[in-house]
């Protein structure tokens, strides 16, 4: 597989409009908006081809809210009706036939490590020389959010999976049947981390999916994934960190809680913390 | 004083730009942007003409951010260059000769009441007949932050003051020589909460500063509100609730701590937070 040059973020989807705008506080003491963290994140991975998915008359905004980085970014447009698998597809001029970084514009991802996530992913990918998606060990209730992986762990290798299997917000049913992963503790399954590299085989892909086939188009990309475990050596892989689902109701929040511990001004933010809880305590006592 | 029925919000400033567009979680647990948060509690507090002065081409935006509450705001635009007391100004036709609430749209307020802080001043205001501005006790490090009232105690009111003086930012020497208010723990002082009832007087002021005056406009509030203390009985309040200032580097974050431990989602908001420490301290134990 050829170097990673290029990197896809899509951010069309109707709840993601207004999130790459908001603002938070950087694990560097910056404020900045959430798609320039994100943007930062894969100019900090050696990539500087990037791509951004976005709905119509959103570019301005966008290319405003990124800041210096702004200038080198790519625009493509997607109506925000045509779901997820098709914002991927709509990259297919930029990608061409080139292995590429992906990450979605509603997560924010918070290394525990000196390199950032996409940084630890991409080093997978080139060593590997194949698909890698990044996963994170998720309880089984929380299934209903994330599209899952089965496979089994590579041998001699203690955060790498080979996937055989991906589906779209499994019910814990068929997780049990088809999605339990040896060797994990029980009850957990790999969910997706919202970041991946893929060869230049997903293009092509979801190609067939959205002008070869006569079904009804996906709106996710579970299925393509699928279909690339059957084809390709496609490997998982638990990197140091987490992701937050910034559109989730308090995911901004818990996301500038996780950036602001990991980061500089750790002690800044528990002192916050801990003077609002007292002062209030005191308040409530009076 | 005639009964309030309008209210002036300022949100035209450089850093104020992106600010009121910002998510929040209000305390009923709903996402909502900023402006609508602030708009919210204006309504809350039984008023309905609502003007928001604003920079030029960002009415759409705003409106849009303002949900259902966006239909019956009224904006008035500003070039963000002519400072904060010129925008108050700007909205001289919409208030006319009536009394107007006003609050800025880079602070929320959080009651700690079961009414909102608009309601509790509103309804002070209209008890005293006067110009009422909302005021919190600050200490003298944080006086460079704030207007600062001097002034001494309404006889027999806990948390009422006559207001004799107003400055804008002073240094600790004059606050110490002109601000000190007779009962207020040493070191601290009265600072503007950012939300004041204003007679028709203060647009009158305003009027000479920017039209008759042959000095230099002023950028603050605080030089028109001194003069209002020279002319009118001119009041200060310590409401139940505080405000957050969330241009600051992690006011968002603050006001989102404040607004879900005040609101119904306090349990949710402390179990995340408690969650987050205890994975993040397992983690590195490991």
């Amino acid at each position: 597989m050829a170097k990673i040059r290029k990197a896809v973020i899509t951010a069309a989807g109707n709840k993601q409009q207004a999130l790459p705008l908001q603002t938070l506080v950087d694990r560097d003491g910056e404020s900045k908006s959430v798609l320039r963290i994100i943007v930062d994140e894969v100019i900090r991975a050696g990539i500087d081809e990037i791509a951004v998915v976005v709905s119509p008359n959103t570019q301005d905004a966008y290319r405003a809210a990124a800041g210096e980085a702004g200038k080198q970014l790519i625009f493509i447009e997607q109506e925000t009706s045509q779901g997820y698998a098709h914002a991927v597809y709509r990259s297919k001029d930029f990608v061409k036939d080139s292995p590429f970084l992906h990450l979605v514009g509603d997560h924010l991802y918070v290394s525990a490590d000196g390199r950032g996530c996409a940084e630890q992913l991409i080093e997978i990918a080139a060593l590997e020389k194949c698909s890698v998606s990044a996963v994170q060990a998720t309880k089984e209730f929380n299934l209903l959010h994330f599209g899952t992986i089965g496979g089994q762990r590579v041998p001699e290798q203690d955060k790498l999976y080979h996937i055989h299997d991906v589906i779209e917000k499994p019910t814990p049913t068929v997780a049990e049947q088809r999605l339990v992963i040896p060797g994990l503790r029980a009850g957990s399954y790999l969910c997706f981390f919202g970041m991946h590299v893929f060869s230049p085989l997903m293009i092509d892909l979801l190609k067939h999916r959205f002008e070869a086939s006569d079904q009804e188009p996906p709106k996710h990309l579970s299925e393509a994934l699928a279909e690339l475990a059957k084809r390709e050596r496609y490997l998982a892989v638990e990197l140091a960190g987490n992701r937050y689902e910034i559109a989730a109701k308090y995911g901004l929040f818990e996301a500038q809680l996780a950036l602001a511990m990991e980061g500089s001004d750790r002690d800044e933010i528990l002192t916050n913390i801990l003077d609002y809880l007292a002062t209030r305590t005191l308040q409530n006592g009076k």
